[in-house]
């Protein structure tokens, strides 16, 4: 009997997708390598831009991916996607996609990653921000968010948040 | 043959449930009661503390409430509430509550109107903010909120944007 | 102050949109004006065929009627519905069709249908069907649907059963 | 650079939870384990009976296995399951968990089954039955399903049906 692949912590892994600044995605790519090189499974929203650079990394060193695609089409994936799961849920899929990490990393980021952001803080599931929105909450709510200022940095918060989910 | 109750401007507003603040319930009691005067239909989460105000304000002055709720149980919605819809889809709900409206008002709010207000902007929402979020966006994204300093300010610009829409 | 229009039983009514049968639109119809007679709110997916015919006979007499879309436009929903919800989920917003309503009727109906009685089913919501599919479990799980013969018939026993509720 | 573990052809298999008979369970482990000889990632929705034993099937010879799970804790995958995918969206999941496959093997089944064929056949999903409901459609829709006499020849035709999808 084999044992195959078995399961991983997963990373949730936020950000834009099309005009995502080159920057960003040099992040993304990096955080991707340092999640898999730690053992982690990467989740995103399995498009382009931060989602296909952050997949991209993790594969450059044989890591695994999970891409939850707003679409009913599989093959709307990128390339660096091991397991699609297509939902057809169109911009609701953002809950899902934060909800399948024990933490999430945001890396820059416009709307959607805003709203996931927010569902994310919602759960009481930890965010890590990378280069991404600043938010200044109007009541006593606090920001949420917990800055990382090197793709390192954010994977060691993401890990070490995700060991004590 | 009765004309019924006809369609009406859905104008979605959202904002803290559980531990709103007295300020922020204050100006959402003012939004519904001028929203059901211009006749436009109240679309919220359901619930309470903000989403409770408005729809007392809109139903004070003869309006029409529609709560869009997380869990299963139509009860869950609060009294002012003239359609409950039930969605079992927890946080994720929250995408449909933004969708349902031709227009936005953000009213103070934690994490889950966060998530609301990155909806309604990914789908080129009209989103008016009152003593909401501040938002400073990493990239040349556009802090995408319209700001309001009133209810009154609030409603004029929501329903100007919604017959634009 | 005034009442405004108050929150009413919500009755779902599910069944073909594209291609249903002009018999199974006669039934939706007369079920539609049934269920307003009686003060029911109609709640069905919004769109063309069953779900148009049973808001045109809620309609008819001045009833109450809500569209729950699958897309992301309003603008989809079928002349007659008074409150369309759209919900951006496709097909997924077949779960939260049957749960806005007290009970569900089914008339004809294809897959969407067949979904929609399923998930009606799973939570234990009375589904009363109206020449629709006949389904034969491979366990011992019921058919759980009740059957009737006519609109009033399928009338009283959804407006029975969700007095029970 | 390696490879890691790739894409696959991905099928959903769908079936009774709790309550599932011995009979099912058994010939859900068989389905299970000659998709993953097949080399194709088993999909489900990731809790017990038929879903735990297509699980337990795939992984004793080394598959993969997906779970789409209706809540949000991902500790209640069975543990048979690599990646848990909490969605938080209740039975609105099942359309995911269809969307997921290139093509469904239904093997006996309750309501949420019922809710699942629905959704797979609503999306012109090739839908293998192993003694799972019996459908009588009303109008001139076709049942929709392919039925198999054992797990062997559900394999064989889930397969076909997907290298033609």
């Amino acid at each position: 009997m084999k044992a195959g692949i078995g399961r991983q912590v997963q990373i949730s892994v936020i950000g834009r997708g099309v005009d995502a600044s080159p920057d960003s995605m040099v992040l993304a790519d990096e955080v991707g390598r340092l999640l898999a090189l730690r053992g982690a499974t990467v989740v995103c929203g399995g498009l382009e831009g931060v989602m296909e650079a952050v997949c991209r990394g993790a594969k450059s060193v044989g890591g695994r991916t999970v891409g939850i695609l707003p679409g009913s089409d599989p093959k709307a994936a990128n390339q660096w996607v091991d397991v699609p799961i297509p939902t057809g849920l169109g911009h609701a899929r953002n809950a899902i996609v934060v909800k399948a990490g024990a933490a999430v990393i945001a890396i820059s980021g416009a709307y959607g990653t805003l709203s996931e952001i927010g569902h994310a803080l919602s759960e009481h599931k930890p965010v890590i921000g990378l280069k991404t929105w600043r938010l200044d909450p109007p009541d006593d709510t606090g920001s949420g968010m917990v800055l990382a200022a090197t793709p390192e940095d954010a994977v060691n918060k993401a890990m070490a948040a995700a060991s004590r989910g």
